[in-house]
């Protein structure tokens, strides 16, 4: 009986006590996993959770929508929020700990500091989204220094963000090791991301061709196809496929999201599109070439 | 004799090799204080030095003339640099560990991220060092993750960097406590300062009238004179006194920067003037008033 509740999951909502109980953990020799999250957990961020159980011993899962990375015009106050049946999956998931935070705690009366990366923030969804990444950056500089974990997981479904962590994280010698997780997707291919709950049934059905089209045009350019005119063909593709508009579809270096030139560097194709009220994003790895 | 060289003074060029021995101390329980500087060290570094023997079991110091932190047209190429000299002084002192990395391993190729804090960094030396306090805070934050101290010691002479350092600190969770000190003075009253090396014997016979009419303006106001009335007065006394130029004479909040209304506030005042090529800063504090 002890033993359950000793291993039941655990909320707190303020940082000393946070950072008290993984600082005992590692002072124990446990290592120690932080997964940031926004909620509205799906089995794409379960995944995270399951790969973080395998690289620590113990887990701490993060869930804060954070009103930083939103824009005027987006949906942070639909976002969906379903804390209770995140502590229901979490705890299922073996989760030792879960830091769910109140903004206030987060950003006190006061609050000034903004970490910034350039160029990173600049393109592709930064050129969408003004000031989405410095939220970002911001936010995610304060949950890692909050907790303080040997490694944290972030999935590559965000791979923009996943390159500005990177970066940041090296910049300013944050002592943590950043982990990407593949992206989940559904049967058919889509993405699993908290904000598929916003399309209706019809664009649901027509979801998919955001994968399809962007799989396609990382093949073509393995296979040799001229990077521009691939992946101008995907974009008439989201159209044709019925999407209501693109934001964009760029082949990028992996690493840097400096435009690819070079198909024998290591690509990425990245994608953001929009279905009616939803803002679906995606991307993929370009192949490599077999005996290029 | 072995005992003699575990004592003496070991630089280290690289953040693995801080990293490693600070925590590898902090492991064996004792306590860690960092002393950033730019190097060039008189009386005040050392009385920081002092201060971080008394408050914790090892001193770690750091000299990187930071090129972030200074403008175009400001002293980077002329900032003094005499790292024997500081080797010295700090063994002498008993400092335990000088890191003094190369500006290519602060920050190498790629290096994206900029640390801001809004409000604090565009007033006083703000104004008149764009990208100053960035450049700062910046590095500061490196600095402070590099090494993971438990607490770090700043000087009161740069007063509004110590305010900016407190703020992105608590704003970002980095986990250090942050200690300010006293300004160290010549006995005319001059903030010791690495830049007074700049002065000529001319300029060096006026300076320390710039402690001289803040010192009167703090008082003034602690008497009840009228804040703005009072440091324009301080302003015009340093003409009078032989400054070429003043950046400014402020009354501001100790704690927030913001102007001073009410002298039952915890006050401070701060000012910038030019002799010659030489820019000096001082501030003081606005004495509480007895029976107030």
């Amino acid at each position: 009986m002890s033993n359950q509740y000793a291993d039941r999951l655990v909320v707190v909502r303020d940082v000393d006590s946070l950072r008290r109980r993984v600082r005992d953990w590692r002072r124990d020799g446990l290592s120690v996993a932080l997964v940031p999250t926004m909620g509205a957990l799906h089995k794409g961020h379960m995944k995270l959770m399951d790969q973080a159980q395998k690289m620590a011993d113990r887990v701490v899962a993060t869930i804060f929508v954070n009103p930083k990375q939103f824009g005027p015009n987006e949906d942070f106050s639909s976002y969906p929020r379903r804390e209770a049946d995140d502590f229901e999956l979490l705890s299922a998931a073996g989760v030792h700990l879960l830091f769910a935070p109140e903004a206030t705690a987060m950003y006190p009366a006061g609050f000034a500091t903004t970490v910034s990366v350039a160029g990173i923030s600049d393109v592709l969804d930064g050129k969408h989204r003004a000031g989405h990444f410095d939220g970002v950056a911001t936010v995610v500089s304060k949950l890692l220094l909050q907790a303080l974990p040997d490694i944290a997981i972030f999935g590559e479904k965000d791979y923009q963000q996943l390159v500005l962590i990177r970066r940041f994280v090296e910049d300013l010698n944050i002592p943590v090791d950043i982990i990407g997780a593949p992206t989940v997707r559904e049967h058919d291919g889509l993405a699993m991301s908290s904000r598929n709950a916003y399309l209706s049934a019809e664009e649901r059905v027509k979801a998919p061709a955001l994968y399809v089209a962007i799989a396609g045009a990382a093949k073509d350019i393995a296979a040799g196809g001229e990077i521009e005119a691939t992946v101008e063909a995907a974009r008439q593709k989201l159209i044709t496929a019925g999407f209501d508009s693109v934001d964009y579809v760029e082949a990028r270096h992996a690493d840097t999201l400096a435009p690819l030139t070079n198909t024998s560097n290591h690509g990425r194709i990245l994608a953001a599109a929009r279905l009616g009220r939803t803002r679906l994003i995606d991307n993929v790895p370009v192949p490599i070439q077999q005996g290029a």
